[in-house]
């Protein structure tokens, strides 16, 4: 039996405001950094360590990931950041305001650019400077591979076989890995893991900074799995993901504009 | 010609305390982690950009490395964390307090240990717990590799491997290298570029945190160096340096016995 850690970063600047943000590298908000911080002693608390880990290149989950392995003393552990990992490219919408636009829009539209399996948000023009072309980061990727949006469907289609190639055998080889990244590159592996449709995914919600524990059998499928901390506030981040997945946005509008 | 920046880890707990350092896992100071932001704004400033970043497994370098990242907001790059590029093993001093040592054991004994360049100070204990051995993060390593003491020499003969195999060919292939090491470690690697011999090496100084810039031509030989920053601040800090290595301790000892 094997066991894997996977947390989703800390809540962001953009998270906070209610912004799309995709491929945009927002930073952590204070709470974001207490919630990875916290994260990191439950899991020294549990006795868990790695070998090896991975996330993406955003910095938003790679500081969760440096504020998780500074309390666990694991920051000689091998770290793997790689682009595969990074939250779904959200295409022209990032940076837009989720409640903003349900108002401009319609709430269906959102709904289902937010959660459809293959709904495609506008592209960015690839001229662009918030294009990911445009930043240093990506300038080694052929422009094939470079999105200028994704729907989940293209999220699952490039996390998997980075996955399956280079985090499984890791595993298998009897490595404790654990696993920073983002709401949907994550969506990808637990969709693997556990074998969740893929008209069941898109509704599949996961609170920020909590450790998810995951026990794997042979077959590198998930035999159960647990978060890691206080129930009680595992429940009601779990709650306050839902509601926000199911959020009158247009009601929500008003109070928006009455705060901003 | 190719360029490579390396940096000294920031003022550590122990370089403040003027205890043999060594392995021993020390974090970096306030002003140790001001030192690295600072290095960080100045690398931006002068339009440093890196493609990949190589450090020991020791905190007081990790953190300043992730510090620097930071504000040059490059926390995406691949970072190589190895144990070749850790600090001198200081065997049994590790822990010690220098001035101390000097009044116990004499002042040319401890300058003999410091600053000869085949001395190897007495070994740790294979059974005590502060030997690498025990440690989580050198159980990979073979037991023959695992130094109980060294030498500047048995340094300077595990580091130069790893920097002719492993950094030069990223330098030759063109990235932009930041090594952020320790000051016996930078030693094997400055030794290299600028031909200094075994005999000058031990008193080559080397201030925390202030970024060295490397022009080197195509025989991985350097054109020249110069240290980044401020020019009064890096003589002053290189004074200091120079002055700390030829210190009176055993008079020393005196004012630090009134002050703890």
């Amino acid at each position: 039996m094997y066991k894997l850690v996977l947390i989703r970063h800390g809540e962001s600047l953009w998270n906070k405001a209610k912004n799309f943000s995709g491929w945009s590298d927002v930073d952590l908000t204070e709470k974001g950094k207490e919630e990875a911080i916290l994260a990191g002693k439950i899991l020294l608390q549990e006795g868990f360590l790695f070998d090896i880990a991975f996330t993406s290149v955003l910095k938003r989950a790679i500081r969760t990931l440096w504020l998780v392995l500074d309390e666990l003393n694991s920051c000689w552990i091998p770290v793997e950041r790689t682009w595969h990992l990074n939250e779904r490219h959200y295409g022209a919408l990032q940076g837009l305001n989720k409640i903003e636009m349900s108002y401009l829009c319609g709430e269906k539209r959102v709904k289902d650019w937010r959660r459809k399996y293959d709904e495609i948000p506008p592209p960015l023009n690839k001229f662009d400077e918030r294009h990911p072309r445009m930043k240093q980061c990506y300038h080694n990727l052929s422009e094939d591979l470079i999105p200028s949006t994704e729907s989940l469907k293209n999220v699952i289609t490039r996390v998997t076989p980075y996955w399956k190639n280079i985090i499984i055998p890791k595993i298998r080889s009897g490595k404790n890995v654990l696993i920073v990244a983002h709401h949907n590159s994550l969506k990808a592996i637990v969709k693997d893991l556990d074998n969740i449709s893929d008209k069941d995914i898109p509704s599949y919600e996961m609170p920020t900074g909590i450790p998810l524990i995951y026990l794997i059998d042979q077959n590198m499928k998930a035999i159960r799995h647990y978060y890691l901390g206080d129930p009680k506030m595992i429940k009601r981040a779990i709650e306050d993901e839902i509601h926000l997945g199911e959020l009158s946005w247009e009601k929500d509008f008003k109070s928006y504009l009455t705060k901003s």
